[in-house]
Formats: C-alpha cells, sequence, structure tokens
C-alpha cells in the first residue's frame, strides 16, 4: 500500500512510523510530507531512513491512503489534491469531523459509518477516541443519558515542541531558575491549567466543545448529556480522564460492567483496589490499549457509576487509532 | 498566648511558624514538640532559633493552644495530656472530625458550631475545606442537593517527604534514571495516580469517604449527595478540584454565583475567559485564598454548574484554617 503522511516530523507523525513497523502495516511507498520549514531531514524507518519532502501538488500521486496531522488548516489545503490524486484521506485534524458526510471513526466502535466510497475519514479528538472506548461497551449493556468528565491531559496533545517545553521547564525549576512559557500560555512545571483553547458564550473551551459534540457523534447519541472539563496536567504522553456515567433507568450491575469492558477490544481492565492498582499515565504510555479501572457506583445517583481512564494520546488518541482505520480499509483497497 | 506545636518538623508544621509571623499572632511561649526521632533540632521563628522537643506528659504545662498535626495516633496519645494541662487542642488530624461532640470548623462557614467551653475542635481535610470555600457561599443562594468533585490533589497532602520525592524523582528521572517510589507506592514524576489511600467495600478510597463526610458536616447536611474521585498529581503544594454542583430546583444565575463567590472572606474569583486566566496551583501556592474560577452552567443538568478550585493545601488546606480558628479563640481565651 503506497501511504503519505503529512506531519511526518510532528509527535503523532512519528508514532506512524513505529506503528507501521510494530503492527507490519503492508508499506508500498513511503512519502514523509511537511511544511517546507520542516522538509529536508530524514527519518528513520527500519532499516531506512526516509527523507522528509516539502508538500507540493504532486506530492500525492500514486498514494492510495494519505494521514493527514498537521493541523486543521493544512488539512483544508491539501485534502482536494490528495483526494484528485486517488488517495484515501484519513485526517487527525478537526477539520472535517463534525462535516455531516465524513465520518467520524473509532473502528470498534463505529466502523459502520464507512462506506465502500468513502474517501474521507476523520480521526477523533484524543479525549473523546479514549472517552469512547470506555463508554461504548456499556452503553451496549444499558442506555447512557449523561456524561461527566474531568480530565488530566498531557503535553502530547499541544505537540512535540510542548513535551519538550513541559521536559524544559521541569529542569529549569529544579534548577532554581523561573522560565518563561512559550509554546503553552503558563508556566507547566509542576503546575496544571484549564485547557488553553478559546472559551465559547456558554463557558465552554474549544477542546471541551469538541469532546462534547465528538462523544455524541461517535456514539450516534445526538442527545447525549455531557459536561466535560479539560485541564492540561505535567504529564508527557496520556491522558486520564475521570468519569462519571449516568443510565437512563438502572445502571448494569458491577461485575456486567467490569465483564464488558475487559471484553471490549483495546480496552484493559486495571482495577485491582487490594493493591490499589489503578490505571496511571505511565502505564498506559506506549500501550495500545486504553486502561480501565476505579470502577465503582456512584453514591450521588442511584443509576449511576464512575470510574478513570487513561490512554496513550499520541497511540489510541491519535496514531494508533488512524492505523486502525487504514488496516480496516486494506481489503477495500486491495479489492480494487 | 502559650501556644505548643506537636509535629512541628512537619511540612503543615513549619506553615505555623511563617502564619505565626505574618499574621501577628501574640505569641507569649512557643514550644516545638516532635517525636523523639525528630527532636534535638531548631527552629528559626524570626530572629529565634528555638530547639524541637520530643514531646512529654509535661509538654503541655502552660499552653493555652496546642495545634496537633503529627497524625491521628499521636494525636490520640496526647489529647489526654493537653486537655489536662489546660489546653484548647486544634487537631489536623482525621482522629476526632467525625466524632459528634467535636466541631469540625471552617471559620468562614460554621463558627457557630464552637462553644465557650469547647476545648478540641477538629480541622478538616483538606479537599473538603478547599471545597467548603467554593460551597458554602453557594448554598446560602439556593439549596446544594448534589456535588462531584474530580480532584488534582499535590504531594504535599503527604507531607514533607512526599513532596521531597516528587523533586528528587523527578530530577532522576530527567537523568534518564528510574528511581524507586519510597515514600508513595507509585512513580510520581510526570505521573499522577489514584489516591493512595485503602478502598472501602463501597469502592471509595480513604481520602474520598473524608471528603464526603467531613463536607456533609461542616455544611451541616448530612444527606448532601456526594460523588468524589482523589487522584494526585504531580504539584507540590496546591490542590485543585473539578465541582459540578447540582441544586435542588433552579440554579442561581451565574452573575449571583460569581457576586457571592467574590464576597465570600477567603474566597477569590479567578475567571477570565478572554485571557484564559483561571485558578491554577502556582498562582494558589502561598495565597491564602481559595481561587475559584470556570464558573458556567452545566450543559447537562438544567439546575447545575460547574466550577474549578485551587487552595495551597498546606495553608487553607492545614495551617491557616488552624491559625484562623486560633484566632477566634483569642478573645474567648484572654477574656477569662
Amino acid at each position: 500500500m503506497n501511504i503519505a503522511i503529512l506531519g511526518a516530523t510532528g509527535a503523532v507523525g512519528q508514532e506512524f512510523l513505529s506503528l507501521f513497523l510494530r503492527r507490519k502495516f503492508p508499506i508500498g511507498q513511503l512519502r514523509l510530507l511537511a511544511s517546507p520549514r520542516s522538509a529536508g531531514s530524514k527519518l528513520a524507518f527500519g532499516e531506512d531512513l526516509i527523507p522528509v519532502e516539502a508538500v507540493g501538488p504532486d506530492s500525492f500521486e500514486g498514494v492510495e491512503i494519505a494521514f493527514f496531522s498537521a493541523g486543521a488548516s493544512r488539512s483544508r489545503e491539501w485534502l482536494e489534491p490528495a483526494l484528485r490524486a486517488g488517495a484515501t484521506v484519513i485526517d487527525n485534524s478537526s477539520a472535517f469531523r463534525m462535516d455531516p458526510s465524513v465520518p467520524l471513526v473509532v473502528p470498534e466502535i463505529n466502523w459502520d459509518q464507512v462506506r465502500p466510497d468513502t474517501r474521507l475519514i476523520a480521526n477523533p479528538n484524543c479525549t473523546a477516541a479514549i472517552l469512547c472506548m470506555a463508554l461504548a461497551p456499556l452503553r451496549n449493556l444499558a442506555p447512557i443519558s449523561r456524561v461527566i468528565v474531568s480530565t488530566y491531559q498531557s503535553a502530547s496533545g499541544a505537540g512535540a515542541a510542548a513535551m519538550q517545553e513541559l521536559t524544559d521547564q521541569t529542569r529549569a525549576v529544579l534548577e532554581g531558575k523561573d522560565p518563561e512559557p512559550k509554546v503553552l500560555p503558563h508556566p507547566y512545571a509542576f503546575n496544571l491549567f484549564s485547557h488553553n483553547t478559546p472559551i465559547n458564550p456558554q463557558g465552554q473551551n474549544e477542546e471541551e466543545a469538541k469532546v462534547m459534540e465528538e462523544t455524541r457523534k461517535i456514539l450516534g447519541q445526538p442527545d447525549l448529556g455531557m459536561n466535560v472539563t479539560c485541564v492540561r496536567v505535567p504529564i508527557l504522553r496520556a491522558h486520564s480522564e475521570s468519569v462519571t456515567i449516568e443510565f437512563a433507568s438502572n445502571a448494569p450491575d458491577l461485575e456486567a460492567v467490569h465483564d464488558a469492558l475487559a471484553s471490549f477490544p483495546g480496552v484493559r481492565v486495571v482495577d485491582d483496589p487490594l493493591t490499589n492498582t489503578f490505571p496511571m499515565p505511565i502505564s498506559a504510555s506506549g500501550a495500545e490499549e486504553v486502561l480501565v479501572g476505579r470502577i465503582r457506583r456512584d453514591p450521588s445517583h442511584p443509576a449511576a457509576i464512575s470510574l478513570f481512564i487513561c490512554g496513550d494520546q499520541l497511540l489510541k488518541g491519535a496514531a494508533l487509532n488512524a492505523v486502525q482505520i487504514a488496516e480496516r480499509l486494506l481489503p477495500v483497497k486491495s479489492g480494487r
């Protein structure tokens, strides 16, 4: 399969390369594309060093699947050239996610939204994708009416530069310095802050609005009640989410919840009260599964449960989900 | 006023000394008490160096107010000797908080629980005290029926050794090492974890149970619905809390919420959506006020709002609240 990655030098872009190797993705030609500013370098891919090319009108010639991960404006700019060249586009930006004609896909949950002639598939917001992995098995047990989420989001969601900033700032603070924030608007070392996206008139920041609307779209529940608070914490690459789930009538019993989660592909239950072992970012980092634990009844609501989720922001929150989409496209594409 | 501090060498103990100076607390004799293991050192208090004595049966002779901050078992051990010596005890441990005969006090909220003959006052759990500072002004506007809280708790809640562990581990990780956790059970550098206290049969850890029952007692609402998730984050000394508040009938309008919080003593509203300025641990650290922001309607419930709180765990969460209790005792004691 001939592949292109737009945004190859970013934090997500680099994960694609590792995933292709680890999952033995059948790569024919591999084109690494980036802005002219990032082009010129070479990236290791197994034994090979592949040059990063500046994206241009001819970049998508012969490409069968194009992964876009260079932000919404680049996605809008390069969608038409990629489609015209015959590629199917898997877009990791927010550009097309809420377009009713574009499927927003977590393969384990709503692959049925993809049709044989689908040429553009949107990859969800990281926090929404990770959340849906825990919600989908539960709404298969009983209808969910309301979800209340507080997040603990990592630096990687703001890209490789933010990860570097967290590391550099922390080192500087430990040396007694008072570093100036550059990539993110607030000091990040030993600090946390409300997600740094603009706030809408309803008081939600852009990230929270994305999680709300994308979760509803992925689950196919446009009326799902959602309350989301998005917070950045000084963690490198895994998001955590504290989640309370209200069911429409009765909550399923906890054993059924546990079983439904444990048997859902891509979820791993980590829930041992005796040893105080629950999902943590360091356990989720690098893991392909979304970790779920702290499964318990909500003492304040007769039909609600609470749980705690951790997922790798760069994997199920981004590159892995996109590669899983591509893997499901393989039989379709090779059947042409 | 003759004062003793039991647990003077701990993280909270040290804060008492700074607060006495900053708030010009009228100190007569000051006795610094600790376990025999910690005794022998000297602590700076203004110009003076005060020796730390091993606590013993005669330690409370002549003491008028004794601050206990050395854990629940030490509090149980030294309560009777202190009371017998004539001291009034302000206890920062969990030993007596839920004893129906002991007032659990946040002075701005329920000072009316203290009687002229009260000789033992419990200082609340840090997370509960900080939470109540935001809830009390709101339940003065309209009855609150349910509170859903996810916390972002700092190292200081586990003491000075945990703060040191966070710093040391972070430095080690930045040097490429893989340090062994000692004070806390899980790796803490660039990580977070469910609060490291035992889990009860209902699935709540001890910290969550404390926050639930203490909040109900402080607010005088034994039936308040509460759902609490306590999480430790790699922050040094301020706790943050993401809070959703359901009102019994209608939610007050947001302007009234804002005004009630802003005019409540000890609360500072930090809520500027235009500049994305909200409460952060680094702003709360060292501040005597509890910071409240992200005040907004809950889009998933007609009578609910959400907000975000940060408070210094060692100040309003511990030493400051205890000193404020002592300050209110001064006229009572000096009137004897």
